[in-house]
């Protein structure tokens, strides 16, 4: 290949990828925005369950007023996550595997133990008189109910 | 300069290029957890109020309980707005104005003008008796009050 021709050929390729990046951005397909949606909200949910499970784990101090916030903002959180995988965003830049949608039922099961473990966690947070291990056991749970979802329904 | 050095130079600035992106990912630092938080905030009001903007506008049917569904959850969800602006996530990838840090009450202001609005249509939505002029109303005031914040504290 010439030194010009592949001059021509990567400015060619880095202009695609610039166009990509442009379009995703402006022009999303509802499919593209439907996955985006569910991944902010897994962000949301990862972004107040993060120091809570730091807190349980003795890495991070945090106020109790603190603690109950997080918490109920996870329960509120969570609940959006019920509807985020509509059929139109089953394919895509997406870990969420086929089996969501193929075994639905068994999926808003996993998800009802999602909703359930950070109502109680919440509840937990709330009580003054709850002890250290209650919240961690709390905590706990929550986290399984994530992994147990994730190993099963999401890509590695 | 010689053919295999482009060569090696391009393949070092891709190399470079997914460095970073595989960082952000997986390495991300508080400042852009923070702001990636921040986003995926507003990306979940995004996704909650235009359907409701889309409906007041005459452009989607939405089925009562659903628009009662969409505005319980963006009230909820801009709440998380009021605590997304730490200190640390002023610096970064982010069109947040350093305005927002320096006129912090007047910020604040703006920001819980959302919350009001998304409280009042929320109400409207619950209220079955609304007049659809209510309900257009109550969406032009959130869409006014996201509005008036971007105006001012949001880069272009």
């Amino acid at each position: 290949m010439s030194y010009k021709r592949m001059i021509r050929e990567v400015g060619a390729t880095l202009l695609l990828v610039g166009a990509a990046a442009v379009s995703q951005a402006q022009s999303a397909t509802p499919a593209e925005k439907a996955i985006e949606y569910r991944q902010a909200v897994f962000k949301v949910v990862a972004g107040n369950f993060g120091p809570l499970a730091q807190n349980a784990q003795g890495k991070l101090e945090l106020p109790p007023a603190a603690a109950r916030q997080y918490a109920g903002r996870l329960a509120s959180i969570a609940e959006f996550a019920r509807d985020a995988f509509p059929d139109i965003s089953r394919e895509g830049k997406t870990r969420a595997k086929p089996e969501i949608w193929n075994e639905r039922a068994e999926f808003d099961r996993l998800l009802k133990d999602l909703t359930d473990a950070t109502r109680s966690l919440a509840g937990v947070t709330a009580n003054a008189a709850a002890r250290p291990e209650e919240f961690k056991a709390a905590v706990g749970a929550v986290g399984n109910a994530c992994k147990g979802c994730h190993d099963r329904f999401r890509e590695k």
